[in-house]
């Protein structure tokens, strides 16, 4: 494919809350997108969403990856599903956004890594959205410039009002973790060696066996510091903050996120955003429009297959972390 | 034109920086639209507009308008031409999205409130964008809401870096103050009743004869105040703020801009978005987003001829109270 | 009296709210002062105040301000008996700290102006307190140092969540305006030259005939204008803001008042201070400090007497203005 | 002592930087005290101290303690000189105000716990000032209340702009982060009982072999996590930030300190407290004047021995982490 002149024709797979929003999307705000086929294993809400964006929907997902109308595809699955799917995408041609995590296994995430590396070109975006955030973008911006010297620590503050029980300290390092596991690998260009997580007092929402607060640690390549902040069931709302502490200067986003400042019954302040929409839909439709315009190229505009493992790697040895109280190291394969 | 299942085939007439950010929005960024032909005067300048969007140059805007191909029609063209082109997308039955001014006086934006209401349903959209912004539209909900009670006071503050010496202040209030008319009548629900002027001293950057800054001061039909500062060289950046004062609490919006907060050189802080586009792109796109929607329909969604003629009216009461720095009344004809 | 070396002893006059905040201050707060007299004429709160702070009550104020161990007296009586009381200082030749107003008419204070002229040195000083608070003296230093450029516009807020009903429009321009007339005057350092009153929608809060809020907008000597926004029923605490515009910037105080920022269900922010003795308390405190090692010199360390009767002439204009509505000039006397 | 009517005559040991700071707050803001001894090994300095505030110079520090017109002792020599000097306080029966550290090792610190358990009454307070400042102590208040729910973890931050190279890394715990120590204590309300040192990379000014910045984690009695970033040679100001996370919200102090907030030349922001002064200053007035009050009782009032203590023997444990970059636990001998 090269230079697409007419609309990308994209096969969204997985239309739970996630892929419901990427295909709600694609259909009214991305342009020069079009949903041409849903999948989802739950058959009702695959005709739903299919029918509000004007698509068909293909009940096999690998039957819908390889469609002859499709030209692209969106995986936004569980998990356990991505490693087939992302190889059918690569043995298709096709360019491929895949939500995290790229697979659940450092293993079979390499796999992939070397698949696209047989392929020869870009074909798998990773859905590490922040990095399309403005403020996230702005704050790299600085570090690339300089205006903050060299940066010597990053600060991570992820917390979420409240989640289903099922969300015990490995989840919390696999599904909210993974995040600044992505931001710190963005900001500071480098991989993650190390991780040490801080096992202290559990706030008493969350069940018995739970370490909610956690402080997960990294160390870089150049032995730079990451902290990170993951709080889970704060009863506030959705706050993600970073920091980061240079030679110069130190900078930060994420702190003050309100439309209105308002000064109501003796306070001043504002409303902190509910939740992950709120705070970074922009992200999600800049990425969505940047991935379709490449896609139309036939490659990609953002993380890729490679950042999609290290994260699965180093997610890992932070769920290790967790159990054992210790620092584990981090050791990734070769990279093509 | 009732449902449009296609995209909106858009004439965009005059493609100075105004035009040309509009072109290319609707080129790039919104879903559903197509530029099919580019007016200019500037024939060079339309033909480099036409070939980036992928339209066809049509050199008379009324044989734009009237092209068969163009559904819809989007005037950026200087505001003394609006009034033959607004009449001619009435007369053609095409719903239109017209910059501001409506048109140069209040006559003829009259009589484009009468032709509209002689065809019979809403055409004609003004390009008040900041209804559009994020901000703006919290602000509105939260008075609509009751959140802040009975809305007392609006203090308005536009501020500019620099402007062009033509930029007097009659210009400040044709073009400037204009948004503030347009806010306040937007924020109160209500028509404005009178303005005053108060012309203190002025920036050694104003040309001789130029009151820079200004304090507007609007009344309106319940009585409330609205002041408005408005300074155009003030050699610091793009900064406008609303604030509303209600019976149970103040609101404001547009303090802080900045994507990343610093601390650099003994100094915390930000940086003021330094222009226009830096502050209300997302607006525009919003706006282009939503009247495409519209227009599809054969409507509009945002402010109408009644808006463009109303905010006439108050700059022309605006522009002699400049003059005489006495309060002028506004006296607006009946609405349709 | 010069140079004293042991503690300054001090008569207060009045020990109503204001009074009894003053000596309490010097009794336990306040370096090389001690109160060895208190005058009220309700007997028995004298007692009670006097008591509690070692003093002797002395029940004539005129006696109290004699009485020989008596250096420096500080008057928090009402405003109706400052003229006598301070005229009385000034024959004792003793320092004098005076509550705003100076007297209650224009010709009286002038009266006070021409007498302390003819005592030959500085012994009145009134109780603008706003001027030792660290932040309006931060931003007076700010505008003095050039940093904002010429200042071209001042603008005020000044916010109460309740008073009386007897606060009328007329006292509010009296008890709250007044501090905006000294602080315009100190900013500016020229004197205030018109008086308008912009009358607008009135809270419901506020009683029949009470126009709350109003806009204040003084005209100065060289033509800057300074707006004030007065409200005194918002039901939200105590808001004092200022910001100044010059031509290279602009400046604000009082905007975030906390000392706590909080993130709590589902918003940030701080509380605002809910009264005066939150926000000014410091600046209360220093302005004893210093008037207590100036009376020590035998003079005076803030604003004076002409301050004095300045603010009480632009005060009876504002009145005039707030009856009016119109633009009212103030036409000092000759400063000796 | 009991009650004293008269001024608490001090004597000032050591009037370096800190103590010629407190000798003039004592001799000019502190109501009720009076500088009569003082002494330092540098006798010209002594001098010209005591001219200042108008005492005697006494070169013996135990003279001086002892000396018959000395009611109380405030103690800002070298902290190796600390341990006689508070010895001979406690012989003496008299009030002591002494900087940290109490003394320079754990023994030393534990046997002046000790000795003021002997004498039966609190004499000891420590200069622990963060407590009185008007940010931490309504962050307690906040604590105290229950208004974030039980405190699960403690973010610190303290920064200095610039220190001299003997600040190398042991030093930075022992001189900056002994304030975080009492400041997580004092919160918590709870002893430390293991300290982490993350050593990462250094900034370029930091002397070779000296990891600046560093992450200090300490963990408490009950378990919880307790972060604390120092930095000290960021060239940006000095800025000392807190952050309580509890079960129900979060509260920050420290973030934003200046008196006025300004828009110039494209930027909002405002100044950051350059030193400890500026920043600090209220803390330690309120300190004197509340120790003052105290000793004239014959007490203390803040801080005492047993915080000096733990505080040694967490920064003892602190040492040991910079250099073994291991958790080493924190083993606090009984308390009297």
């Amino acid at each position: 494919m090269s230079d697409l002149q007419r609309d990308l024709r994209i096969a969204v797979l997985g239309v739970g809350m996630m892929g419901a929003f990427h295909a709600d999307a694609l259909a009214t705000r991305t342009k020069g997108a079009r949903v041409v086929v849903v999948n989802d294993f739950a058959a009702e809400k695959a005709a739903e969403v299919a029918a509000r964006v004007g698509a068909r929907v293909v009940e096999d997902p690998i039957a819908a990856i390889n469609a002859p109308e499709v030209d692209a595809v969106l995986i936004a699955t569980p998990g356990k599903a991505h490693a087939e799917q992302v190889q059918a995408c690569l043995a298709a041609g096709k360019p491929v956004l895949c939500e995290k995590p790229l697979t659940t296994d450092e293993e079979s995430s390499y796999a992939l890594v070397q698949a696209e590396a047989a392929v020869g070109r870009p074909l798998v975006q990773l859905g590490f959205m922040r990095r399309f955030d403005a403020e996230y973008a702005a704050l790299k911006d600085l570090i690339t410039s300089g205006g903050l010297g060299n940066p010597l620590l990053v600060h991570c503050t992820h917390r979420n009002p409240a989640v289903p029980d099922f969300f015990n300290s490995e989840f919390m390092v696999r599904d909210s973790v993974v995040h600044e596991v992505d931001v710190a690998r963005f900001l500071l260009d480098e991989e993650i060696t190390s991780v040490q997580v801080l096992r202290g007092v559990a706030t008493s929402s969350a069940p018995e066996g739970t370490w909610d607060p956690m402080i997960v640690v990294f160390e870089t390549e150049s032995g730079r510091i990451v902290t990170d902040e993951i709080s889970v069931r704060t009863g506030v709302a959705y706050e993600v903050r970073t920091e980061v502490v240079g030679e110069t200067g130190s900078a930060m986003i994420g702190l003050d996120q309100s439309l209105v400042r308002t000064s109501t019954d003796g306070r001043w302040g504002g409303q902190i955003t509910p939740g992950f929409v709120e705070r970074f839909g922009q992200a999600y439709d800049t990425e969505l429009q940047r991935w379709v315009a490449a896609a139309k190229q036939g490659t990609i505009d953002g993380p890729g297959v490679w950042d999609g493992y290290a994260a699965v790697a180093v997610c890992e040895a932070g769920v290790k972390a967790v159990q054992t109280g210790e620092k584990v190291a981090v050791a990734l394969k070769a990279k093509p």
